[in-house]
C-alpha cells in the first residue's frame, strides 16, 4: 500500500472537497496549505515520507493560487536536497469556467514535479459526460459555477477525483517497491 | 479597415465553420490548409500582405493538427526574412471535449506568433454561458460532441468567433496606421 | 509617447536590474512588488493609468515567484471591472540556468495578460549570441549563475531588456491613439 | 530489464545523434519517423510492445517538427484502444538556441503522453555546466549552433541523454512488474 499525501490550497471549500475525494481514492493524508501559504513542519515531514504527492489548487487568474505557489517556493529546500526524487506526483484543479486556464494550472503542477525529479501520473479515464466530464488527461479538472457552493460540484467530477487518487496510489505502490 | 487573413486546417468541417464566423467578424479572407498541409503561393502572398493573421486548427492529440504544424514549419521562410514582424495574430480551436487540451493548441499559436514577432490579441469577452461559453481568454475555444456535425456547433460559440474576428481586426487597424 | 509601467518582484536584485533596463527602454515607471507580494494603492493607480504594463519575475521552482502571483491574484479586482482591457502587456524573467523553465514563467505572464484582455508584445530581436543570447521570443529571458550578483548579468541580456522596453512602448503608443 | 523504444524525427541528424545516446542509456530500440511523418507497421508493433516510449524531435517554429506531429496524430488509433495506457514516457529535443522554445516541445510530449494514459519520467540530474547544461527538468534539452553538424553537439548534452535513457528504463522496469 502506497503512502500518499494530498497537499492543497482551498479558497472557498471547492478544492478541499475535491481533495477529500482524491484522498479517499488514494487512502491518503490531507494537508491543507493555510491562507498565508504555509504548512507545519510536521506536514513537511509527512510529504517527505510520502510515496506520492498529489497537488491541488483552484485556478485563479490563470494559474495556481499564490498560496500554493508559496508552498512550491518553500519546497525548494527539498529540491536542493533531492528529497522528493522518484516520488510519484499528480494534480487537480477546479474553477468556475468549463475550460478557462485549468490546463495552465496542471501544467505548472507538472513543471514543479519535474523540478523535484518526481514521476507524473495523469488522469486516464476517457471522458463519458460524467466521469472526466471536461476531458482532461494531464490531471483532474472539475468545474462549478462561480457563485455555487462546494456541495454543487457534480458527482461525476468527484468520482473522477476519487478514481484518480486510486490510480496515482497504485502507480506509487509499484514504484515504491 | 485592416486586411485580415484567417488561415486554418479543418478535418471534418468544424474548424471551417468556426473560421467562417471569425472571417465574417474580421471581414477577412479565408485560407484553407489542404490535407497535405500546403497552401498555394498566392495564398502565401495574401498572408504576407495581411495586417492580421488569425490561425485555426482542431485540437488533435493535444495540439494543432499536423497539417497546421506543417504550415507553421513552412512559414520559417517568412520568419527568416522577418516578413510577419509587427502583424497582429490571433487563434481559435475546437474539439470534442469541454476543456481537454484546447489551451495547449492556443498556447502553440501564441508561441508561433511570437517567433514571427507578431502581436497577440486574445478573446476578451467575459464568459456568460453563451458568449465565451468555455471561458477562454487566450483565443477562442469551441466544442461540439465528437460524433456531431459542424452544424451542431452552439450558436454562442459561433457568435464568440465572430466577435473575436472583429476585435482582432480592430486592433490590427490601429497598429497598421 | 506611451505611458508604460514595469511591475516586478525581485528576490536578490537580478530582476530589479533587468527591470531598470526595460524601464529605460520604455521610458517607463518602475513598480516593485514587496516581499509580501503587495504594492501600494498609488501604484495600482499607476498601473490603471498605464498604456502598457510590463511584468517581471525571477523563475523560482518553474514559475513566477509567489509574490508576483499574489500581485496577479490581487489584480482580479481590475479584471472584474475590465480596467486593463486593451492595454499592451509584456514580460521578462531571469534565472540561474540557460534554459530551465523560463518559458513557463513567460507563458504565465501571457496567460494573465490574456485574462485581462490585454494585447501581448513579445521579444522580436533575432538571437545573435549577444542580443537575445538565449533565443527567446515570447518575452525576454536573461541568465546569470546562481551565486553571481546582479552586476554580473551579461551586457547583451541588459541590452535586450532595453530594446524590448522600447518595442513594447512603441506598440502601446500606436494602440493608445 | 525494461523494453524501451525511442521514436524520433530528425531533420539534419542532430536529433538522431541524441536519440542514439538515449537509446544506449535505455538499451532501447530506435524508431525513426521518416520525412513524410510515417513509421512502418512493424515499428508500430514495437511501440505497442514497449514498456517505455521516449519521444524526440527538434524544436522547429516553437514546437515538434510536423513529421512528429503526424506520428502523434496517427497514434490516435492506439489511444482509442487504450493500448499505451500505463507505459512510461519521456522526451528530448534539440535546437539552435540556448533556451528558445524547447520547453514548448517537451510540454507537448507530456501532453501527448498524458492523453495516452502514460506515466511521465523527466530529467533528474541537477545542472552542473556539463551534465544538464541547459537546466532542463521536464525532459532533455540539447543545443548546438544552427550551422553546426551533429558531431558538434557538446559531450555533456550527449551524456545527459544517455543518463536520461537509463533513468526512464529503470522506472519502466519497476512499473512493468
Amino acid at each position: 500500500m502506497a503512502n500518499t499525501a494530498v497537499v492543497y490550497f482551498s479558497g472557498y471549500g471547492h478544492t478541499q472537497r475535491m481533495a477529500e475525494f482524491v484522498a479517499q481514492g488514494a487512502q491518503g493524508t490531507l494537508i491543507e496549505i493555510d491562507a498565508d501559504g504555509n504548512i507545519t513542519d510536521a506536514q513537511w515531514d509527512v510529504l517527505d515520507a510520502a510515496d506520492a504527492i498529489i497537488m491541488g489548487s483552484p485556478t485563479y487568474m490563470g494559474m495556481v493560487a499564490w498560496q500554493f505557489k508559496k508552498f512550491a517556493d518553500l519546497s525548494s529546500k527539498r529540491w536542493f536536497a533531492g528529497k522528493w526524487q522518484g516520488k510519484v506526483a499528480g494534480g487537480f484543479t477546479i474553477s468556475g469556467h468549463l475550460s478557462g486556464d485549468k490546463l495552465s494550472t496542471i501544467q505548472y503542477f507538472m513543471t514543479l514535479a519535474m523540478q523535484h525529479g518526481m514521476v507524473w501520473v495523469g488522469q486516464a479515464e476517457m471522458g463519458d459526460g460524467t466521469i472526466n466530464r471536461l476531458g482532461s488527461n494531464s490531471g483532474v479538472m472539475a468545474q462549478v459555477g462561480n457563485t455555487e457552493p462546494a456541495a454543487a460540484i457534480p458527482e461525476g467530477d468527484l468520482a473522477t477525483a476519487k478514481t484518480y487518487g486510486a490510480r496515482v496510489a497504485a502507480m506509487a505502490a509499484k514504484l515504491a517497491v
